[in-house]
């Protein structure tokens, strides 16, 4: 059988402006962009406001309560990289606090996600050192066993490998395969282009029934007007 | 049978003037003084601080995962209405995002209450279009499902027809029926009232044992008191 | 049988001098100190942000919808106090509005943790009296039934007795036995003595891997380093 | 302001026969029928195994914690009806025993859905005595909080009214309103009698998507056959 | 410092006799006896219908996913013991399979009570070894991490120390003081010669409402009856 | 962009002596025999006791609340297989009942694993047709909107690819890749072979402490032996 803990070294990373325009179009842009995919869901919620971020996946799977792996993983990070933490069995204990953060940001990390807990979030904060978490949890965690970094997880329902494109906002976690990045940019160009006029129309008073031509679809579904007698 | 799926036209409001008392009284104030009715409960949350709101409902009955209800609604909204949405299923997809939200604020609306998913939170904060929601969500929607605008609905066990008074502040969300609003408003203040006078005296050091005549209670009720040993 | 409801008169408290020690080094640090002991867990969170606080608990025992015994507890409170409340059964239910926070800050109290639910969050906060609780809710009590104060209670499968320090801030609650106050503050100390240099080398650029000794214990565990293929 | 708490006398019943046939047809054949409407959702689930039932609905409101209207709704029993009991706030306590099941029963009713604990579960089985609850719980109640019988309440998201059809089996529970109750049970005939058929052809071979028709649908929806390279 | 990690040889138990009538009188009936006390809550459920126990507690804390510490304590059972095993994080892993209950079984324990995941439940049911717990999984766990043996631990917001008395039914759990058993027990039988009597009465068609005369409380509580227009 | 939805015809499955392996080793043993690892979790649950089933998959990603390509996937389902069904978003409504099921055991699945509801549970347990599903529920579902079959899907935290071995019994529901299943059998067979030996040894009273030399790991973690004072 093969190795069952590993640290990979891999220099697979999304291109530098690709990620900025990601990070520009936002989360759920993306999330549309792609297909309606890639969403990590609800249940990853951002401990500060208004951080906006774009990255390359640094992976990490750890035993429960237990945070050696992090540190691991430290050494992997190239500038620019988003850390995506996952536990075997779920977990709420704070797995990451300013420390670490200090030790995630002196190698350029940007930004960790964590499907976990976090602690020390008001040093985080002042930091200026944005986390997506699961929790807020005072209870730490130990270093004792092993686990793997930069092998694909599964967060939220989605499988996250090295070196995909991870964008957080206020809106939750993104992934989006490397592979279909440059694509997927594209898609959420074109997509901001036409919101933005879409945008003046609806602010204008005009109706999403009209501009996008729906009174035909709710008559054929059925759906009947009616006065209030 | 009779359509399953309907839009009503309605002109039943709430006056403006009781509307901006019941907004003044605040959520909890008015549950209070509907004797403890109408609370939708802790899963709807703001996603802002500070908002405060009251406006009659236009209620919005969706498939889960599709939004196109929501559109059919902007049609039937009045100036000072709240768009209060539910789904037939449980669900926390991104039901309203900024677009629509722009929409919706240019036919009068003044907040939303979805017992689903938002997304653009950090575009509708910076709108200053108030939202109270179960779930903060990249995913977004189709636009296929029929459902029905300005019927009864349940949001947090509690039945919500057009028309009724809604409020909302940091505390959460209440209904009032429309038929009791202007009864409600008038308890309401009488209850402001009075706690103007308590809220002097427990600050200046009065117990609420004492000012509440609570202890004669406590003992009837078996309470004993014990120094400690 | 002893009587089942009663109000206990203690002296015990811990020494402000100790109080003002574990707030400052925080609820996370002070759980590390105390041998990871004493976390409520990260479902009781704060209303506010950036708020820390250090007191001896005032315990409340009270049955689900019914806040008469909080009444009770502020009778016994005294300045630096923290007032910490739990319910016979799960419940979100407003317990603690304005007034009643104006009562205990007449009397001392520095702030509430809440196994229960918290309402007038806007006005609380605009205080500045910090609560920590389960859940916001609208929905009022009443007060009609018996309980409990300054007993042994359990709030997030920790046991807190009355006189024990309370220690919250943005990260949670954590709870420590009045009887190991002093040593926790001590260990404490050590620990954010050595946390301040640390901080330093791995800003600096330094591995927590190398910092901590962790490669050796990674080889032992089986941790397999590979270059991607 | 009209009195908080009442119990209603009521004579409103669906007929028996439409009620056998109800019941015969099941909950989520009857769900069906009523155009996928009245599902109390899967939180609500059966202490025993194979238990079918199909009543009027006697409802009660009670305070959490306390289950002194069930007593007063036993005298609103009559042979053949279902109680259905809410609490204004969440609860899990066991709000029905044995001796409260012994006392409907010996009334005539047929079955109990609470929205909230039952205990003494394993004589309930023993009984025959069929519940539907949110759980299982051993904690007791108090009878001392008025609330109210024969009102509208909500459970599971659902409107029941006094006289409302309440069907429950191993899916669960389903509620129609009385004035549909004829209406529904038609309904319910018709896809009984088609099911029949569909279920001898499924059974034999044939597959849904052509008995359904469903190929064409799959094109135009744009789902593509590949054959794995 | 002292030891934090302890295995506690402790001789203290509730006599057989006394624990033979507490489970006869069964978890529900226990929990009224002491006063509507020592529920461990709706989360611990059976895997099994039927059983009924009662036994000193053997308590054992554990890391999550570590299952050391109940080897530890296997040693420390005596025939009629009841083993109660938290973890000090909330864990669903799978801490206890058929091999481990063979190993108790061989002791004499009668049962365990986990606030954590079993698995090979099957086999645990074909062995008529009863257990209650927070999860079934097929997750295992390691024997790697110190915990501790029969000390005081919090289970379903109860304090378990060793020794008390636990009784474990189709209900749930409940724990009762070993210094407490006798006088509960009593308690109990006084209870359980109460119901016989009054379920008789039930059973013959008397209200509750006439036999616990509720009607005063009733119409002193405002309820009022109606007759339905 | 490649097809966002397709079927894909494949060949792939796993030996069927090598499921039957896999499958009299059962769900908990497998999970162990591949480096503990494809768990699904505690949330899927059977709906019946004592089913024991192994099976290629067939993957199936839905809508939420629509069922169309179930039927997409009876057409791709080989005899032994076990069909594995994801929604795209969150969903507890009722996406497989007996009419499907009928269609699926005449092409010869043996089970299926729904991350969603099922109902009509009363005819499947009669039927003897194994489900293990996230909830049962009468809500029942559409048949409109696209999606896939024999994709990747994530299910607990599990990638699943068509193919791929699933193993579920009374504990649960684990995954173990097709090109590693001849490996796991292997594993487990060791594994069974071993734990004979060992229940006898503690059937006989032998310590886990002893058979598996843990007092030595005990003492290095500093578990420390005492007697009650």
């Amino acid at each position: 059988m093969t190795a069952r803990h590993v640290v990979v070294r891999t220099s697979k990373r999304v291109p530098q402006e690709i990620l900025d325009d990601l990070r520009d179009a936002g989360a759920a842009t993306v999330h549309e962009a792609d297909g309606r995919r890639g969403a990590l869901g609800p249940g990853l919620t951002p401990i500060q406001q208004g951080a906006r971020i774009a990255g390359s996946a640094v992976t990490v799977s750890c035993h429960p309560g237990d945070n050696l792996m992090i540190h691991a993983a430290v050494e992997q990070v190239r500038p620019g990289d988003v850390v995506v933490v996952t536990t075997t069995s779920p977990s709420t204990d704070g797995m990451l606090g300013d420390l670490l953060a200090t030790s995630l940001r002196s190698r350029g990390a940007i930004g960790v996600v964590l499907d976990a807990g976090v602690r020390d979030v008001a040093e985080l904060r002042e930091m200026g050192f944005p986390v997506w978490s699961r929790a807020v949890s005072t209870r730490g965690t130990v270093k004792a066993s092993p686990g793997s970094v930069n092998v694909p997880i599964v967060v939220g329902g989605q499988v996250i490998r090295p070196g995909d494109a991870v964008i957080a906002d206020d809106d939750g976690v993104v992934v989006v395969p490397h592979e279909r990045a440059a694509e997927v940019r594209e898609a959420a160009r074109k997509r901001i282009a036409g919101e933005e006029a879409k945008r003046e129309r609806l602010a204008a008073g005009e109706l999403g029934l009209d501009m996008y031509r729906l009174r035909p679809l709710l008559a054929e579904l059925g759906v009947v007007y009616r006065d209030e007698s």
